[in-house]
């Protein structure tokens, strides 16, 4: 089709351009016809395209020129620095998860599954189909669309034991991803200098949004096995917290997955307290040994607020996710949600019901358990192999990464920077401490990068560690 | 398509089983297949998609029925009172402009134009060539996509004078609508408990976000030509604020557009306060007899933060928009945004860019520029006739909506109650006041609704006024 052809030549040409010295004169249009077999009205289609894109500009009767830079003057905005004062909290703006690196490097240190883990034939389906419908032009409910809360309600009503009243579609709400839910619930129900438990190790995103909202955290340590629900009871009672923001199933980093003793003393912990658990389900489509099982199945009194996110399973460029919570604190979350950001789009959360609701679905999470199995015990593998003195506490029965904890004496930041030097991209674990780091960690995602550089990158880790 | 087929019955059985009592049988497939002339693997699809969607459950050799309600006990929350404390902020979930009203009024309180009015062929296209693209399956930088950044700088340097150096694409940063960018100017520029000069009346989800940011307002009074530079100056004496949020060009609600020696004022008042002005240009695209002009264009200092979004002029559903700030505030405001959301959908981006850029957009800008005249003249001519008393003081030069004066002594509210009650759905405008309404105003949106209702509207809105 000719409309493609004009997309090829703007892609070449936007990578030519890209390398090119601002002010170059580009082919000409007779050249890029001939190089591009393209008919002449293809090429200056996508000659305007550039131009629209501000990445060329043409003088008549002498060519087509990328596009030269305005000559800058230095700029000093010193003078924001006394209307700014200084920050509230120390936020970095990027993890080390986030950061971009290298094409041929061995990155092991992002937060997401690779392309080929996710359901790529389903998501551009259901994008199609969305972007025929009446989805396409119109806004959404500030709670979601009635469907989407449906299913994710539906979801954790099929968890629910006989005679405990599931939570209902109203009480669900979408929003743009389980970053969004976590900085609402810590504004809206922890508030501004208020405390609140929090597992160490734990997601560092976490972290990063109760700073963001002023929240004060208690740190209760999480081993193989989560918390000990004696410290829980202990750090409640020390500080007079009214939430415990924990990931029960499948922890990020390590792991754990809360033994049935916890779940039980947990969530009594929180009822005797008149307090919230924040439950955050991130890796319940990314179960590999254990069903997940979420504890807001078993609450009916509104103490488990939930949290479920999709970007990791179906895409995250479908940046979908569910807060269930119940009683004024829905409230409260959905008001902080309607003047955060209003609504989510329509069109994201139609694509997503479409792909969870696809027979074909189901099928891909069979197949993504086993893909996520075999990868973890690979990388396992390789550890023991080429990096004996790593060692994993806790296999994963689920998520998407390997929690290593180097030998004792290690600087795990060093470490880390000396892999990169190598071309392995690892995280260091402090980020995932919300106060000092309990040792020297390194989070290893099995699921970026191809397997076959496992071995590769668990060698460059073992050469590191020993020194050689 | 099979495909489409399936979708035909579960969209017709998914509208007769939201009629449906709980537990109602459903016609049986021989008859469904009879009903639809569809396959029998056709309507099996369809129930399985209904069974997935939590609407129906089959009772194997009965039948199939509309999914009965658990059983609810009747909950009580009051627990959570204890937990939540007193809200910071009255803080209402719903504008009355949000309020879903039945389908056969006549609707002038939304903010959204009619989806006739916008490029819906172009949205479709380009939601489709995104969701073949590599955009469906991969991660956004926080700050967004580099493309997309670069056209929001673009534009705005487009009418930077010469000699002015303007914003550069890292100073763009993609946002989810401009809602979210206001709240993340507000906490990370602004702060908790300090001043923020707003006009007055303006826009209500910028009041919404400041209430939520925890902002103290200084309503600024804004005419039908903006604020008056004097009672700026005076304000910025007086409180000591470091930020002036204001909408110079269309203002939402009153149209207002600020003549050149308030602009100039304004900026030179900004600047030697030491202070932001929060530019939030949000009808750019919505310029009916006046060009929109940017005042973040004529800023070299950082001294502007500049918020356009697309929402309303590309779709409702491709929920996208920047904020342009430079220096430290810059800085403080992508931190903001990457705690509270990570990231944008790089799909919803992708798409948005490929609109903005075809060659059809401009074409499009020129049609939706006649067509709101046209909207608007109708609206004023109806007023004029059926409804005398109410007075527009501003004939808006861009934007989306009448700001009309009732007569001394009305009330707004019961106004609004009794128009409702007779079909006819506006906004009071005391949502548009950041303390109390300095007169009895609606608003009245002529993009949303057809304008061949526009005389039964006003005539509507002159029986209430006259008391008949």
């Amino acid at each position: 089709m000719n409309q493609d052809s004009t997309e090829r030549i703007v892609t070449a040409l936007s990578d030519w351009i890209a390398h090119a010295a601002p002010g170059a004169r580009l082919p000409s249009n007779r050249a890029l016809m001939a190089r591009h077999g393209a008919s002449p009205v293809t090429v200056q289609k996508a000659m305007r395209r550039l131009a629209a894109l501000g990445l060329i500009e043409s003088r008549p009767g002498v060519g087509t020129f990328t596009r030269a830079g305005r000559t800058a003057r230095a700029a000093d905005y010193g003078w924001q620095t006394a209307a700014l004062g200084t920050p509230p909290a120390r936020m970095p703006v990027l993890s080390s998860t986030q950061r971009t690196v290298a094409p041929d490097a061995i990155a092991l240190h992002s937060g997401y599954p690779a392309p080929e883990l996710l359901p790529e034939r389903l998501v551009r389906q259901a994008l199609g189909r969305a972007a025929r419908r009446n989805t396409a032009v119109l806004r959404s409910p500030a709670a979601g669309s009635p469907d989407l809360q449906a299913w994710f309600a539906g979801e954790l009503a099929s968890a629910a034991p006989v005679g405990v009243t599931p939570a209902s579609a109203r009480d669900s709400l979408i929003i743009a991803g389980s970053q969004s839910g976590l900085s609402s619930i810590f504004r809206a129900v922890v508030g501004v200098g208020q405390p609140l438990l929090i597992e160490s190790p734990t997601y560092w995103g976490a972290i990063l949004a109760a700073a963001q909202a002023g929240v004060e955290l208690v740190p209760v340590p999480a081993g193989p096995e989560g918390p000990d629900p004696e410290a829980v009871a202990r750090a409640f009672a020390e500080s007079g917290a009214r939430g415990f923001y924990a990931q029960p199933s499948f922890a990020n980093p390590t792991g754990a997955v809360w033994p049935e003793a916890t779940r039980s003393a947990v969530l009594e912990l929180v009822r005797r307290n008149g307090a919230f658990l924040i439950e955050d389900d991130w890796a319940h489509d990314l179960a590999i040994d254990a069903a997940p099982r979420p504890i807001a199945a078993e609450d009916e009194d509104g103490h488990v607020i939930y949290l479920r996110s999709l970007t990791k399973s179906v895409s995250p460029a479908l940046r979908v996710a569910a807060v269930i919570a119940r009683g004024p604190a829905r409230d409260r979350i959905l008001a902080d949600r309607a003047a955060e950001s209003m609504y989510v789009s329509g069109l994201l959360q139609a694509a997503v019901l479409d792909v969870v609701t696809q027979p074909a679905w189901r099928t891909h999470l069979r197949g993504l358990r086993e893909q996520l199995r075999a990868r973890r015990d690979l990388l396992l593998d390789a550890l023991r192999e080429h990096a004996p003195t790593a060692t994993v506490e806790t296999v994963p029965r689920g998520g998407l990464n390997l929690w290593v904890r180097l030998p004792d004496g290690s600087d795990a930041e060093q470490v880390v920077r000396e892999c990169a030097a190598r071309g392995v991209v690892l995280a260091p674990g402090s980020e995932w401490f919300p106060a000092e780091p309990s040792g020297a960690f390194v989070r290893l995602n099995y699921s970026g990068e191809g397997p076959e550089r496992f071995p590769e990158a668990a060698g460059v880790l073992g050469d590191v560690l020993s020194g050689s």
